[in-house]
């Protein structure tokens, strides 16, 4: 059985791409969950991980690595990991390939941490323009596929790697258009997100980088998390 | 046909892995060249790619972007774009995707600048940290998989990803290990390398925020670029 090692459901957008999935396609796998150190995280995940980040996954001897790299690898073993039809799955591949490599600003301003909520304080040009870019490609896709999803009737590899925007979009308030907002809606009422949500807002840990990183984005207005920060 | 739209061959180290891919593979393609503008590139690029960024690829009426969505659209239609062993193919893959997403520092420090050799003047441990890493996979990829290239006989899509890694040790004279310093002389005297080179020596164009982030470096040693600036 695929063991897949992810780190902290509050803060690891990369972890949440294999495991939304994973979970949405119905593949069984054991979760493995290392928390982020504080600093590096390098000695803790370099043990199953040859980067020294999250996520990997191991299928017996094999051990894949990087969220991209991860989902071809189970699109060659597993159906509907991609759509069926060519030039939507081409779309999501570019789509999908995209958010990989780009969207750096919205990455750093508004980092993952599905527990709060924040209202930012300002909205630079560059985050902006990320925000508005994705805005054009969810609406793209919706359009073009017909949607419900992204690439069509069903979730694929490309809804999963755009997942995390949905939770920061939540987190942080963004303003995205009716047809972007729904989508992002649709996203968190799934019931794989629901429960990604549900383990995140139950974690004990508190990690103080990912922390001073979403609060410096803007005012704190709400912080769901069910149990106390512990000392590791 | 194929028509493959590129930016300045001396600084567009992603514009390098598609183009070097479909040279090393003989998939014919029209190269359409379009330079860096000072500042944002988005109008000179938004009218060939959504993502206002190089590469795209045009195939008909079917535009595909990033390099790595470009890599796995031709990866459908041409033999060779991937290993065809599964492990070499799983591991390839893996590798591609890490360079994709990774390696900030090593691309914001030693930025591709084909033309120019340069004396770094510091080595930040976050920097020898990404050099240590692509030695490592290098080493790890010609001995698991036999070389003489990184998942073995064959140049395919995982050598086009890390080939601007080859520049980027020429330019800045990256100490490496000696497997990984003579997979990277194979990549540099390979002929699409070595044409891409020369190309990138013969362009006029400067753009000036490439020419300041590659001389903040260090100290330029050698400027080997034939043609005289111009301004655009």
């Amino acid at each position: 059985m695929y063991q897949l090692y992810i780190a902290n459901k509050n803060y690891s957008s990369w972890s949440l791409r294999p495991w939304v999935l994973l979970r949405e396609l119905g593949i069984g796998f054991k979760e493995q969950i290392v928390p982020f150190s504080e600093g590096s995280n390098w000695d803790a995940f370099r043990g199953f991980s040859p980067t020294g980040k999250v996520p990997a996954l191991t299928d017996g001897d094999i051990t894949v690595w990087d969220s991209l790299g991860i989902v071809e690898y189970l699109a060659e073993r597993h159906d509907g990991v991609w759509p069926g039809n060519p030039q939507a799955r081409a779309w999501a591949r570019c789509a999908a390939a995209e958010m990989h490599s780009g969207f750096g600003v919205l990455r750093e301003r508004c980092t993952m941490n599905c527990g709060i909520r924040v209202q930012l304080e300002e909205m630079p040009a560059a985050l902006k323009q990320d925000i508005d870019r994705i805005d054009e490609l969810w609406q793209q896709g919706l359009e073009r596929f017909g949607g419900p999803f992204l690439a069509g009737a069903r979730f694929t590899a490309v809804d999963a790697f755009f997942a995390p925007v949905a939770f920061r979009a939540q987190t942080y308030g963004l303003k995205l258009s009716t047809a972007a907002q729904e989508y992002a809606t649709r996203l968190l009422n799934l019931a794989s997100m629901q429960q990604w949500h549900a383990d995140a807002l139950a974690e004990s840990w508190r990690e103080p980088g990912h922390e001073a990183e979403a609060k410096a984005a803007g005012i704190l207005l709400q912080d769901l998390r069910t149990t106390i920060a512990v000392k590791k």
